[in-house]
């Protein structure tokens, strides 16, 4: 088993007016590319490590621009297929204070929707990876989406592969014809490693647990016997006084043990979107390269305290900006 | 009586810099279109209100601009008449924490100043017509404003229009010869709900209330009895930690019963311009719309609050979006 | 008949880097509203016209700020409905000298490909009206856009209101089945007055008609032998010697004579888009209002060259703007 | 007498579009100061002159950046006052190819048409100078800026000053009841340099000379006789073939004997406003630093062409890059 | 002794990311001029003093701009001169919230490093002037700056001009060989006024006193005892709660008494970069101006809140910003 | 020998203020990562080679930003190491017609300049390498800087590796104390091929060719007889009506034979920079993958006429762009 971590979900792009301004009162956009496995990917590179991104773009300028952003990361992007569906996009307003931001997406019908599962090779792109990375939005986009996903995580499981998912339900997806609960449960019983909590839980088994740390426990344990091949939990707690002011925290049930970080208060949120592949990111990064679970964490939620500093989708931040807030550096000091 | 609401009053271009800059270390700045009663017929027609707006503007592209922007809007233009003087216009610094904004007119001489009462079709602009929203600001700035204002007061008086005042007093204006205080209280008695609080009361009456709910109420009952045209008070208090950190009340003085809001902090303020119009428009829209006036209350409130969070003159909110701050949603979560 | 006009076709959504950058070295993008039935909708109400645009938009923030840029310019938007697919949009990458402009769609599955042709009251749409225009991309996005246009084709002409088209041959739409040719020639039918030339002529009749005058004459001679419900044939020639620089001229075969316009040379093109639209605008407006079709073919070959120096896909230019073309005003003497 | 100029005139702020976009489509202006006077002191002082400009602007944060743009050019801002009244300014949509560039004013109560023509202590300021420059556009303004530069004038004539007028006609002043022909005559008797040609000359002395250069020294002549305190005049000749390509050619009469210079095309025209300015400039610091008039007038022909090449109202270019001009170094290599 | 001020020291061009971007991915930066001791005069210039600063800027284009920049500010610059070599140069990151911002320098071989000591004229420069500021910056450049400097110390305190140093020890300085700890003691024997605290104190003397009230007292003590020179004492304590988020505080030892003034926040920090510089200008300004020491720090700590909320290196707060901070007045109401 | 190509040289970064703006009337630039052989990297990587750049950056995040950015255009950046010292960089004010463009540096200090002949692995560099492209500029700029290219070509000819030079001789380089003409000639003694013209012969032998076809001729013959390694010649001539209009041509000596391409005229340049590196890349683009030397320069010549249009440094047309444009399509149709 190698080094490299595979992730494999769709390649979006953002577009969102610059400075809290509403779509209708601006006349351009800012864009970004991201989507939630890609940014777990590109904060893995940037933190380090191999990563190969498999997905399906657009054979135009805009799939142009898409690869050159990703190769810009450092990202293995030989496994990307280009197709002449156009990428998927999502609109962005961003909120402040009390008012929340509301995003608009156009990725039905793009080219990862559309993606062949039969023109991956997985075999191939399997090689010398450690660490397969999936979240439950892949499912949700189409049919030919999920199937590509579930090929991808047999092989995977096959190959003793590390699996984490991130099963992120999404009511608006879901629009093929498939109950979201039913698929993601399979899929999840390929992988061994689940980033997630008490909603997630709830969603996904159907339960009625509240969110404090005890229900937390009891969730974990339901979710580890009814889907066995689950042996550790993470879940990243966001709590939010309003759009520009967020605490997150950490917790975990690993090996019949809790443990949780403290809590990071982010005091003016720049950007919310990524927050949770950022933490995702951390503690993939944490579970390889750190001494245990519990330091993964503390790294994984730092990351993710970081995340809400940084415009886009994407956490560019270095190790050692994480290690710094791990160790309660926060005074925002200069660095010259 | 119909269910149009009219406002009228000067469409003014406001000019600032982004980024909380000073103009002297700009060069250019963004551009909005508003005026105090302009914001609140922008702000119920967004809410799903029918508006006319009566004014005067400039017969130039700058104009054409203006009244792009109205329309835009969906509110009725068709009683602005375009005359030969310029827009009027304001340079607006945005201040943040402990510096605080700044402002700076060119108004005096534009085309709502030169606005000749006898071009206004009053009749026919207020058919159909249940409100009439007027603000202190007009009278101020030219004789002409002034007696325009008068004979739409009147006529809407005899049709037995519902007409609302913000008395919004601004010693910088009234530079015509009248004195602010004596047509302020002429005008106010073709009214019959009054939107201010102490600071207001004690400017046109001159008295001295103290700013606390009880000589609020004090206050209330000397302002119907000196006008009894006024049959209902209602204020917004703004009590500022900072130029960016803001809270909002509202508080009524209502058939001889005193009621408030909640209060709502905004920990980011985005835009201070227009959150006294934005509560006007709410609690307009709540007159006519929702149960009674203390839920309208409720909604003015939240509609202030939010205003906060965006940039310009104008209140770009939803009714959902308003509600939701109404029932405490203030977490910030992400609409997808 | 009324004197209205009714325009029907697609909102898109226009994204463009600025100042000739590429996407892949931009961040950000202006963008604009448009669509090509909808850039004549706008550039009539310029002029003064009264205008409906019919249509279908999403029903999220960028259908709404697409409807506020249609209310903006005053067109009547009492027909366009609100569906849940995305907004079709499309990027622009602009070229300059040798260098030609590049365009990338996303409008296949938008809002506008999946119109529900039941929904559209064509009975109260064409209610006043004495102009229809529509062009030959609307059935190439899809069935329900072909359906939905035929309807409104068959009940304009038993009101025998004029039928204007612009068949816009595109081969990169038509993917949903019917070939392009035998639609168009279907639909024509419908049509009295024909925008287009020898390629136009060319590639719905499968003809192989040069491009010189005496060609143009032949090919309207057997466009109007084989569709004998066209009766004028108007032609807009673009002669481009590079991106940045281009020469227009119109030219009319019309009751079995020919005439043509003088060339325009703009020697510094601002945007290429619409200038086709721009053209169909001015003649349409140059139809009803001025003395006879040379006129109007003067007017509209005037208005299609000063577009080329109008940002976004509309022609923004007034009545006056376009005479003093016209006139042979080209000197760029600054307006006071 | 001394070696400084003074200038006397408008402090105007310009807000403008940029990218060629029409203010209706725009949300932001940048922004520029200058004013025909100043515009000429900038650029003497970017060549090395000392000048003194004489105006008065308002009191408030615009006036702030405009006196700090003033010092930013090493001008000396001694004599200029502030007042209450706004900064005049005007808008400017910039045209392209067959679009002409459209202005709208908002000047007419700004803080310069208030000047008290007391307050300004003309003594002083004109110790040192050796030149008075002023132009027709101040007495159209109001009559106290009229009454303000006969002062002036009058006490420059005294001290044999040599006082240099730009007559600049413009029907759009001379609002406040005054006829400009006769107040520019009066004001012309004063003066002993005249930059201007047949235009001007016809709307001063109402007559009819055409523009060849025969007509050119023609017209000269009759000035010279009607006005003997005139004993030069120059002319800047533009050829405006759009507004993107412009021709410049300067030509004089001077002591009985008829000059001109070669013509330099501007093929792609930045910036239109202020040529004329740059022109007299390089004029006047011709007369003070060069050969003779000959020389002077090649000199103000270049610095009129490099103007055309920078954005504001301001010639920004060094002696250096004027005199390649002269010497017909116009191809374009770059400068490391 | 005259009333002037003297500051000398390296004047910087700052490129900065907007809105919190990293320089990854961002295409623009805007840029700013400052250095610490150009801040100081920049501030004190626009508090009403006579200012001169004395430095070195390149002589091409960039250094223009500087020189534009100084200028603008009304700061004497007749004894900058310029040099061949770059100006010098640092990029910022802008950090938010838990991110800290970052800073990368290009200065140690630009046009102030160069700096020739016998260039200067410092007889004339100190003509007239009551204070020199300097700071540790200066010496830890460049020998050459060093020299320069010392030679200007030495003349200034024969003429018994106020020095006032800010130490400003940076450990990325002095890679010329030279000693830090050694030179500043050395400079600081020329100085009477000392602003800095315990950790500038503890880098100089390297000794090891604590942060708090009274081990500051110790520390001004040994100072004062170690280089007798020294007369007063002179801190600015920031209390970072988050790179957003600062308090600020001043405290002083001036002749044998301790005071200190109230905290102020900051909820919304806009610039943290040059709140020492407006400290210090605060202080002098208030020395010079104010009734005693205690209203100077006073002053200083409000100056120094103030310019947490302007963009840049420079306060461009005028004298009655601050009075209003000093005075309490920090709601944030809007100035009309 | 292998397919891959290595060039050797600066990575700088460039600043300049958009839309023809002064840097003294701006206050934000535009950034571009660029340098001449990085140019070239880029340009045959967009063309589908596989390019290595060898070359020394800061470690700072201004070298994060150039690494992304040499990444993201698929470059081989294993070689390029990370130095203390800052990244070279330029300041670039853009012309327009008749106002050349002007260029500052800041680099004779930077991390390239610094750069350690011993630290480049060569040998391993060089593996799988058919060519080797390199200019005049990299001797200039330090004497590390010469010898560690000189090290790379005496590698690169034992290999027997086509080795390519552009002499690009800038008299403000060569400041470290070799003169230029020597070390030139020294260096192209390891290359086979030149690309350059009249000009550069004329600076390298001291010769004084005319810039003819026969003269070139003559001066081709002269070079290769002084510089017997050169066995073909290939220039790239410019002619520029002003900074707005260029014509294009190249012509070449190749094996005893002349020929030229026909010339491209472009009338709207975009950007300036960087064409040559465009010329050279389409050339050994050309001598690779075309037919023969005369299709390679047609190739060439299209590819520099491109470049003109596209702003930065680098050329990011695809082959199918370049060989429209060899085809003659110059007259900018849209592609859909």
């Amino acid at each position: 088993m190698g080094t490299k971590i595979l992730t494999f979900g769709e390649v979006l792009m953002r577009l969102s007016p610059s400075n809290y301004k509403t779509l209708q009162q601006s006349n351009e956009v800012e864009f970004y590319f991201g989507g939630t496995e890609l940014n777990v990917a590109t904060s893995l590179s940037t933190l380090g490590c191999e990563v190969k991104h498999v997905s399906n773009i657009s054979d135009d300028f805009i799939g142009d621009a898409a690869l050159s952003f990703i190769k810009s990361h450092g990202i293995d992007s030989s496994y990307i297929n280009r197709t002449e569906h156009p990428l998927g996009l999502y609109f962005l307003e961003v909120g402040s204070a009390v008012r929340p931001s509301r995003i608009s997406y156009n990725r039905l019908n793009g080219s990862f929707a559309n993606i062949n599962p039969t023109d991956i090779n997985w075999e191939k792109a399997l090689e010398d990876c450690s660490y397969f990375h999936w979240t439950g939005i892949t499912p949700g986009i189409s049919e030919n989406a999920y199937l590509a996903l579930k090929q991808g995580l047999k092989l995977a499981k096959e190959k003793e592969i590390n699996i984490i998912t991130d099963p992120a339900y999404r009511s608006n997806l879901w629009k093929y014809g498939k109950k979201g609960q039913e698929i993601l449960k399979e899929l999840i019983g390929y992988s061994n490693l689940f980033i997630g909590g008490v909603n997630e839980i709830n969603e996904i088994l159907e339960t009625n647990f509240n969110s404090d740390d005890d229900s937390f426990i009891e969730a974990s344990k339901t979710l580890i016997s009814t889907i066995p091949s689950i042996k550790k939990v993470f879940d990243k707690v966001r709590i939010g006084k309003n759009a520009s002011n967020q605490i997150t925290k950490g917790r975990a049930w690993v090996n019949d043990t809790y443990f949780e970080t403290s809590e990071i208060e982010i005091s003016q949120v720049v950007d919310r979107i990524g927050t949770g592949d950022a933490f995702a990111a951390g503690l993939i990064y944490g579970l390889i390269h750190l001494k245990n679970e519990e330091e993964a964490l503390n790294f994984a939620n730092a990351a993710c305290a970081l995340k809400h500093t940084i415009l886009g989708d994407v956490n560019l931040v270095s190790k050692e900006d994480i290690l710094e807030v791990v160790n309660g550096n926060l005074g925002g000091r200069i660095k010259r």
